[in-house]
């Protein structure tokens, strides 16, 4: 049981995750911390949270739980306010969806009290922001990943796991550069690639009619070019390395497809496209679901 | 009314085309061409055909109008069947995601009977394929682009345009060069990427934690590379001249992307992101649709 809860950043994901620890009865009272005045009356008509806390420092010190799950940029000052003011007892957690550059920015601001920090990213994330999209169920068999600190106690760890198992997630483990490797790969690249995709068609005279034609397969394509913009610069610099290296990697792999469209090889463009298709039905038929 | 329609390739297309006609009354006969015995089959279980043609040129002579929809790759040798067994007042139409190639190679196989051939695209492709997927209903709502030849007669163009209609499609006309030019950057540039982001994934070594972690992101963003892969290699080289453009495009884009990136320029980054979102919003919202 959770005496105190405090979010900070009450959108989609942790909105959800304190609702759906409501539901459970699993926290007795939520503090809802956040930029946006209008967004933390939301959450409290919509009873994610039960008071609105006007200063993080100020609240803190009562806390058994602070759940950070603001843009990944706000890490670091977060952080600071916090270190003089938590308990012995209180663990921190978050839900940044690049986790070197969290853990850094924990060292950093907690000082010795890193090890109250414990590290985690729930791969449950959509194009929807604020407290208006929070719902209880988001997280149910969808993945969590703990990055865990070698200095966090295995009965903090066990705490932070056994919540979002509450909540329905599969709880995984693994290294922050292992994670940072898979992110930018699964997610991070794809959201720049939308991104980039339509900025370009955007920035076109043909713009009108491009956007007047095109069919369901751009707007899948492209879904993800609706997420936060602010919190999407704050994952790219924070991942900054692992994105070039992804970004370098797709900019060979479509050279190459150029040159198979140029050589008008239709052999090796099926080739491709065929291995393509595979690998997806690969993947959404559970292949690659071994836990 | 029609008669008898021939529908060659009888998928997600072709078929939920044949079903709507049936549906509105507008057609007595339905014969099914195909290379898979076992998809016409199926057709004519489903009650999309009535019944199973063995070979074009053979029932083609009865036919008042003929729906091709089969791979681009596939149009020449259609065309040249054609040409010596249609009845004058036939009408040969088509689904083809690329349009300058096929009124060439109708050119080239109907000789003197071009005028007879009405090039149209519906904009409702999903990436399921075969009888088995087709269903009524499917065009409600869509737009069906008619790229009509200076041949044509008008009667010709308003007969297949009003089929379309009936099956509640929105009907739109245009140039053949501006179809290929838009659907380049709308649609067979994006299928190209995901395709591309699949086929780089599957390839690595860490394949495996790849699709463990994978969310609805990675999924939607590449729901097209579950597209058939000898229709996109035949779209692909049918497009070749501007999809060449669009992948060089694109590769500007995602270098001035990368610099910004490397640069650790957040605020060009969130500029980029915001303006891609906002596109998406205006496009999704309506501002396009203004027919």
């Amino acid at each position: 049981m959770i005496d105190h809860l405090i979010v900070v950043g009450v959108g989609l994901i942790g909105g959800s995750l304190a609702l759906d620890l409501k539901q459970q009865g699993l926290v007795k009272h939520v503090t809802g911390i956040g930029r946006s005045r209008d967004n933390l009356e939301t959450a409290l008509q919509l009873g994610i949270i039960d008071s609105i806390g006007d200063d993080l420092a100020g609240v803190a010190a009562t806390a058994d739980l602070i759940l950070l799950s603001a843009p990944v940029g706000a890490m670091p000052g977060l952080f600071r306010q916090l270190a003089p003011v938590i308990s012995a007892n209180c663990i921190v957690t978050d839900v940044g969806s690049t986790k070197q550059d969290v853990i850094a920015a924990a060292r950093a601001g907690l000082g010795e009290r890193s090890a109250q920090f414990v590290p985690g990213h729930p791969i449950a994330g959509a194009e929807t922001n604020g407290a208006a999209a929070a719902r209880s169920g988001l997280y149910a068999d969808k993945q969590f990943i703990l990055t865990p600190l070698p200095e966090n106690s295995a009965s903090d760890i066990e705490r932070v796991e056994s919540l979002w198992r509450a909540c329905g997630a599969r709880v995984a483990r693994m290294d922050a550069i292992l994670h940072d490797q898979i992110f930018a790969a699964v997610s991070h690249l794809p959201h720049l690639l939308a991104f980039a995709v339509m900025d370009e068609l955007a920035s076109r005279p043909l713009v009108d009619m491009y956007f007047r034609y095109a069919g369901a397969g751009l707007r899948d394509a492209t879904r993800i070019a609706g997420s936060h913009p602010e919190m999407w610069r704050d994952i790219t610099l924070a991942n900054r390395d692992a994105l070039l290296e992804e970004l370098d990697a797709l900019g060979e792999k479509l050279k190459s497809l150029r040159a198979l469209v140029a050589a008008k090889d239709g052999v090796g463009l099926e080739h491709v496209f065929s291995r393509a298709r595979q690998a997806r039905a690969d993947w959404l038929q559970g292949k690659y679901n071994n836990d």
